[in-house]
Parts: structure tokens; sequence; C-alpha cells
């Protein structure tokens, strides 16, 4: 188990309120050579390693179809990072900012979003490079990158607003 | 209120776990000019009209230094959207396919991942174009684009993992 971080000089941290206004369900988990954060690479390469992807029941039938995508977007849950920062001071710099100017997993709602390049599905699993999390971390979403993929249906009004209406 | 979408022809609905492996807040909410479904974008352009995303306390601390950034990341959780379909038939073409092979709103976990032009910053709202989602949507998370951000922290053992080790 790897030690909460400790606050930093400039950090500041407060209270925030119960994280209640909605619920997540895990769906999988990824299996990766990384057992502590100090050997994580900092950003995943589509040449890295190959992860293994396991999607739980009864959520595997909705891999149907993904072979047919070389990107995928993975969201997974940094169950192991503190959700109380809102100014961080990175270990490289000691400059502190915003939680939202940083990608760092120190945030709200400690969800990490990553692009990964799919390798092959093998039942419920699937091989890809690219991912650059703990492994056993928790999965909670699975989509084809966006820019491989159009929206599927039809233009809607919206779609042709440019600029603003006033 | 939009109504549920029902089931289409093809579509599986499973029985999921409760959500409550992970708890989100909302951190602010969306203000857009689509009050429903039939008339949001399929998919919002850096042209589109401004929109502007709300930011609650205690967070609008952690705003500070997201001006430099042009494109930001933006997650958004899809409260209308039902919860429990592996399999869906998208209204275009009626072929059924698993969920991880589409980017609907519908999924185990509704969370929306978006990439918009931060056009300005006013205390604590963002003004921003590129958003396609429903007037009034919380906001769980927001980050500067991978594409515009290298990782601060110092090179890490796996940053230099090239291939498999076997």
């Amino acid at each position: 188990m790897v030690q909460q971080s400790p606050i930093r000089d400039g950090e500041v941290a407060v209270v925030p309120q119960p994280a209640t206004d909605a619920g997540l369900v895990f769906i999988g988990r990824c299996h990766t050579p990384w057992t502590d954060r100090q050997s994580c690479p900092r950003q995943g390469s589509f040449d890295g390693p190959t992860c293994r992807i396991e999607i739980f029941e009864p959520w595997v039938a909705a891999l149907d179809g993904i072979a047919q995508f070389e990107r995928l977007e993975v969201l997974y849950w940094l169950y192991q990072a503190r959700r109380d920062l809102v100014r961080q001071s990175p270990k490289s710099d000691g400059r502190t900012r915003g939680t939202f100017s940083l990608r760092s997993p120190v945030r709200p709602n400690p969800i990490g979003t990553h692009i990964v390049r799919l390798i092959g599905v093998d039942g419920a699993s699937l091989m890809v490079r690219g991912l650059d999390c703990l492994d056993g971390t928790p999965l909670i979403d699975l989509k084809p990158d966006r820019a491989s993929f159009g929206p599927l249906a039809p233009r809607q009004e919206g779609d042709d607003q440019i600029g603003d209406a006033r």
C-alpha cells in the first residue's frame, strides 16, 4: 500500500462536500507491471509494455465490436489519490498552481483518462499498450477514441450552430 | 425533463451492481443553449456557441493557472442516461453493437469526456466553445488537454519501458 502523499509547501487543502452526488460501479481492472507509484510511467507510451484490461460481468457483452478500433479511451479510478487539494506544488518545480491546471491524480474526482492502443481482445480481456496506471487500478469506462469515431446519429439542430446567437 | 430512452430492437439490458464502488462530487455545472436532447449537437465544435462552465466552491481556487491552456478536457455526468445496456442499437442504422464500442451517453458510468476551447476566465466561470451537453449538466472534472500538457514530474523507471519484459 502506497502512502498518501503529504502536503507540500504552498498546497491548499479544503474540506470537500461528501462525494455522494453520483455513484460509480467498477466495471473491470487494469493489470500493469507497476506496483508502486515510484515506478509507474508519468505518461504511457503506445510502445510501452502490453497491459491487460479485464472486464467484469455483466459487462463483457458490451465489448462486442470493440476490436475494430485501434485507439480506445480508458477511464479509471485513481483510488490512491487524495481528493481535497485545490492548489498543488508538483515535485518537479515546486511551483504552486490550481488543481485544474494540472493532470495530477490528486483532484476532487480522481478519474484518469487515457488513450491506449488496442492489441487484441481475448474473451473478457483486452491487451493494450499505453497504460500508465498502477496494477489493480479499477476501470470505470472504455470507449472508442473520439478522434477515430464520428457520431453515428443523424445531425441535429445544435450541430449547425456556429458562433453566438446574440 | 427528457424521457428515459426506451429499449430498441436488439438492445440488451442487464441488472447492474449497485453503483457504490466510489462516489462523485459535482464540482460545477455546464450552462449551454440546449435544453433537450433533440437539439443538442452530436459532437461539439470549437466554432460552436460560447458556453459557460460554472465552478462551485470550494473548488474555485483550483482554477489558478488554467487561463494559459487553450484546450481543456471536461468530464461531466450524463445524469439523464440509463446505465444498464450492454448492447445498443443506435437510431441511425439500427445495427446492434456493444456499449464499449460506442460513445453513446448510455453506459455503466455515464461520464462524458470532451475537449473544449477556452475563451476566457471570469471569477468562478469559464467561457468555452465546443461543449455539446444539456444545459445544467453536472461537471466532475476539468484538466488541460493531454495534447497540450507534458508531464511536469521527472521521468520515472516506467517511462523508459518499451515493449514487453518477456
